[in-house]
């Protein structure tokens, strides 16, 4: 059996994180295929290098579904792409953003978001809202530094971050934090230790969701929104690529 | 590792369906401990039911705490006592109706509920609103028969849930199916089959999240409602029972 | 005519302050039954505690209402088993806790609540959101002491509650004030006075409305989810307790 | 201790009415006040009639509230001139329709509203929404006769009101009935038993609540969108209206 | 073609600067016909004032649709009797409250609106609701000045006004400002050009969505709330008046 | 002054049609720029269409920016990739789709969408939840029909089209009809003097306000989710597009 992880930006050293991550948690007959589009932005930060991580995004969840993929996990907390992506598979899609909402919704009462960038805010308010489960979300909250501060000790990200945390308790009494970053995977065990709540990170939230839907043996529904979408001519540079069905 | 799942009612034979059915998901390392309430009705059929099922629903599961559990299922829809449940143990605590809701918001963008009996819709909806999930669900039905109904082919209530279904992806565009009662483990691969949508039921549904939650060394938040409640006596025949902490 | 008013925990202190509070606003003709509990904890802090004291409050409501009962009014701010006991009865059952919503709805257009310990926070916020009253409440407080401490000048909890009061006039322009605790019936006119503003307690506005509510002859609605429950056995240490119908 | 009930419309025949079902409901030792207009519409059907029925309104209210009375009842579905009438005088201001719907939520989980016209849907759907409590509602649906028509038994109304109720019982699973029309005040306790269910009417639900408000001595809150407007010239042919303070 | 925009109240210099503003932003081709009520408040400041300030404004309105006016704006941010004029005439009607809240919704995720006074705070959040838009609205905030006091140099309004706009981009990271008075139209090309976001004012926003709607030919729908009244007698002060239809 | 429109996808005729719809409804003096995006599918039939849409449409509205645009208007229903237009450049950026449910708004209490296939019926309901409208939205309808057939009379497709409008006003009491489909811009007209109501069609409604903004000197904000996206390098296919800034 083999669970799929695409990275949707192009950043390789993102791609080998995440693949670390997800392979730790993954269970012992479980293939993790790590994947990173072949086009787009280096990183995503906001809507407009969404829609450029996109197109590679789905060109790999295709490729891994013909090779035999029982599920798709996508490793950018916006849940890039899923609506596409649930409609372009037969196979259970989840992104790391969504994992880790509803993970937390099993352990608390409500949570709070910190992420990295305040340009983040409102795409993830709006993931909520469309999710359903803005009513369990305390508050969404910017650490207001970039990611790869937090593997430089010196730039003061990992306290800004521990911060956001300590204001999220104090403030809106959060139950729980998300982390709302790929590239805070590592950090949730000793932040949860720290502050004395569940930290959850969606990384390892979606593998375990991912394999629960395979054993499961659930397939995303094809009444509705993610039914495949009627064959049709795709001009120019995406003339060739892969399309569903 | 063991996970217990706790059936709130003091029908035996429905403990052992439930029983098989979470043995028939778990993993191989993984053991179920199955307990059914030693107090309290034979079956749950409404709110004043629920009242006299939590407490002996409790105990048990204070017991399986001890007994080294890492997670605790609760085997009616209506998550009968799931907060009273978090609050008493430090380990996760999942509702299979809860399950179900998490599971299909991962599979389509809205589901509809089919249940046996009338009286249980308020309950359903109850619990939805306060999830937060209510957006996501279509609208909560209820087929008109009792649960052993489902067990006698001549009951006609096998077709008249399969009828709920059909008029649930008519008429409110239902993209997936949550069955709503334990006593349906075992129909939902066939409806899915027959009906071609996803049928989520949410004992097998609980397992995969429990077992989950386990791998990601995640708890109950304890900061808020589920908090340890403050030592004190209790009175009358509840002065000997065991007490969270 | 008879009112009962039954006090969830076990405590007989509170159960008389109680029923003086409902005796002090009863009408001339309306006798005020008081009962408590005769098993459970004697106090009830969160959800743990609701559950052992409704079995017990729903033996005292099948009492009365057997010796009479016009409307039972539920003494415990969190309105603890408000729909069984509803299911339980015909005559019309009323929580302290939506008394004082309803009641503040009628006096202004957004109120707070102020409660005692955070760890109630959650469990009121539940309610309101199944009431559909989510929107008229700015802001659920507590105020950090117990309610014993009400009672000793020298706790500074009274201090407390007025700073908690002041911070819900300055921070969410709250118009109105319920007093989240049955302990605090004594205290609304004395507070209401000095900050100037409607100050809400739930027990004599459940006696105001359960007395409106007898006199216009309306009973609980029996479609819906509080049909009285199926008639089945009861195992165990309940076999023997008193069932509705 | 004087109610004063204030029909905002001018026709005497309707004030009488109401009239009569208040002092029906009222205690001993309550005076009811009936007024209404001097000025402004004979009826009451939409936006353009209520704007013309709130200024007479408004001066019998500071009419009755300088005479003494206790509490003011607005005898209008409609809730007409509500927010103007609690910032108009210190003494608390009832709604019937609000009456209505608060006494609704104390005995069944949701509820439909049946009217008479088609017309008066919008407006009762924007106080629910407003109030807090569309979740509560199920359906606003209207009968399409007229309020006269109810008097003519060859007219057919009352089969037509009974019809809406049946289809309220079935299509929206309706546990209660509010009645959406003043004129319907005699109707409730018939229905009631012949549908099988609490049907709710507003005059009677109001006076229980104004009484229920003024014993619990409190009054509207003047924090807020009801503190009384800054004193002001009026000009024209308002211009020797009394004004609030 | 010609737009007509009435001041609801009947203080004639706030009537000269509405029409400035308004014929600021008209086409070239667009008589603006700038009308008062002849009766009523000097000011609108609250639900009483709003009350007596209708029906001199329907009376313009029903005036000026007969002199062949396409469309009407309320000038007044409360939206004053908005409803009750779409009841009158065919033309369209719009308020600049609501004219400034959808023009926000076009350039940003969420606003806050800053008006004079707190005690119009709860009926803008009241429209809000109304509109649906309340949660694209983040905060409703006050300046505590009158309106007059913005053309006071020495009255220090202009700055809390702009210390408003500063803790709303702190505090709740609004992302457009809605000035929340007819008063402030001239303020918003500064106060955007000072704090570096869209401030959006009514009387102009409505002007364009009046013109827009002109040209898209498109009138307020008659099904529904907005059908017109049935015809029938006013009494007393307003026996003469006009009347729909 | 020029507004630039963007067919999303890439076949000319529609591009023709649309063009065609925006210049009858444009002012004297506004040129009306028409593009189609250079590369992605033909038609926009749900979420995976859309994906491959937005690129080539971003680099059409950058152009036109740079050459001078005013506003842009995003001409599919689904308001494709409207956010990350809206960070892209500074002029304001207008979906047809919301176009059509803000002028709706301004005309009637609720409306509901009539789109052609099902598959879009739950795209169109997130977009409304998203810009929080979702409660104006009565229903959206789908006909059940090719956008093409309605260009072939033979096809029924009118017909069924028409039979939805008069489904939408019989079963859901719709006041006002918004045209959910591109293609369907010349039908407005035809459809409103037919049945009654306002139809609302998203071209021409995009197009008066998108001149409205211009008018007002407004700009989309580059606080919150618009800022531009921070530059970095976009590997693949995409290396040498143009980026915002």
């Amino acid at each position: 059996m083999m669970i799929h992880i695409v990275n949707p930006n192009t950043t390789a050293s993102m791609t080998e994180k995440i693949a670390a991550a997800a392979r730790a948690t993954a269970s012992a007959g479980m293939t993790v295929r790590a994947t990173q589009s072949a086009m787009g932005p280096v990183a995503i930060e906001g809507y407009y290098d969404e829609a450029y991580a996109i197109p590679g995004m789905l060109q790999r969840i295709l490729e891994a579904e013909r090779a035999g993929a029982s599920a798709h996990i996508i490793a950018c907390f916006d849940d890039t792409g899923l609506d596409a992506a649930r409609q372009a598979v037969a196979s259970p899609v989840i992104g790391i953003g969504e994992a880790a909402y509803h993970v937390a919704c099993l352990l608390a009462g409500k949570f709070s978001v910190v992420t990295t960038l305040p340009l983040a805010i409102p795409v993830i308010e709006h993931n909520l809202v469309r999710y359903g489960l803005a009513s369990r979300c305390a508050r969404v909250r910017a650490g207001g530094f970039g990611v790869l501060a937090l593997e430089d000790p010196a730039s003061g990200a990992l306290e800004r971050l521990s911060a956001e945390i300590e204001a999220a308790k104090r403030e809106e009494r959060a139950e729980a934090i998300v982390l709302g970053c790929a590239g805070m995977a590592d950090l949730a065990a000793a932040l949860s230790a720290k502050h004395g709540l569940p930290v959850i990170e969606g990384v390892s939230a979606a593998v375990v969701l991912a394999e629960g839907l395979v054993k499961l043996g659930l397939k995303t529904s094809k009444r509705g929104g993610y039914a495949p979408p009627p064959c049709k001519p795709y001009a120019g540079i995406f003339a060739g690529f892969a399309y569903p069905g």
